[in-house]
């Protein structure tokens, strides 16, 4: 990495951070200027503009997703063991390593109502997530684990309702039951989603 | 009513509507004045600070809830006819009603990291509600529709999963399979919830 690569990786880092805390639309170059103790013009220069300053979160948090959750599962082999890897290591991301919460979620439901190049950003994100997230129950079916005319988008649409209200109910309502229900939640899918063969 | 109540109504119905559009974040007493062609004296008379006001707005979206969702479905008898009616109401009130989406889901995401008063009172409206339903899945299994074996609790945890992963497909996505994708899944929360004698 340059120097410059570094810097920029640092501040984006902090930027996941605020993200975290204040949602992407707190996220402003007058406040992370403040949180990195960097002048405003210092990171106009780097960003240009709040909008590319958000976007490249967005990047840098997916890449941070990529490292904590999917890199440590594709050490198991393709299939269930794999699914369940990636489903405890997303649990984890969402409750200990961002203390603030997945910036997607809350980007989610501060951007559905605002064209522009942010709202893109979270939809290309967010559809890869889901994309992934089939594509490794398709894997799961190759593999004999789910059984062969399991609807793999269907799945996909009911893991994301299970992540979604977890981290509503660990976050928002700070519910003692979050992780149980959730795992159960999660149980019934895969149970459902099995080759009864 | 009397005219100030008449009044204050209608106020709050312009702002909750702008709440739905920029979120409550972003629901001042300056932007309502502009949207209701208010002063903003006038309308800290009425509301006397930020967080009151947007106390009261998540107050009416619950009044509205209750009058779009579940005043309807109580026209039903208790047990499934009833729990189907409501469902299809609630997808009715985020996609129509609405304009911007559910202010309750908007909100859930600002709100989770900021203790307050606005936070104590979404929590208390979205425990409510999942109270709400958990309580008409158990009028379903007395009415002897649901087993009688059914946890009530993940019952609701399992609903409100599939009302956010609607929010996200629907209004963020813009996935035109949301609507099939969300009445499946709330199709398979039911099979799996249902007497099987």
């Amino acid at each position: 990495m340059t120097k410059g690569h570094e810097t920029r990786t640092a501040i984006l880092n902090q930027a996941i951070d605020l993200c975290s805390e204040v949602g992407l639309q707190g996220l402003t170059i007058g406040e992370l200027a403040k949180k990195a103790e960097m002048s405003k013009s210092g990171l106009y220069a780097h960003f240009q503009s709040k909008e590319n300053l958000q976007c490249e979160v967005l990047d840098a948090a997916a890449s941070q997703f990529t490292k904590s959750i999917l890199t440590p599962a594709f050490s198991q082999p393709r299939g269930l063991n794999r699914i369940e890897a990636m489903f405890n290591n997303w649990l984890q991301w969402g409750e200990v390593k961002l203390p603030g919460g997945c910036p997607f979620i809350a980007a989610a439901s501060e951007f559905d109502d605002q064209p522009g190049q942010v709202r893109d950003k979270l939809v290309e994100h967010i559809g890869n997530m889901l994309a992934m997230v089939a594509r490794a129950a398709r894997f799961s079916m190759e593999e004999g684990h789910f059984r062969p005319d399991l609807d793999t988008e269907q799945y996909a649409f009911e893991y994301w309702g299970i992540i979604l209200a977890h981290h509503n109910y660990f976050r928002l309502l700070n519910r003692e039951d979050a992780d149980q229900r959730t795992k159960k939640a999660f149980e019934g899918l895969i149970a459902r989603s099995l080759n009864p063969s």
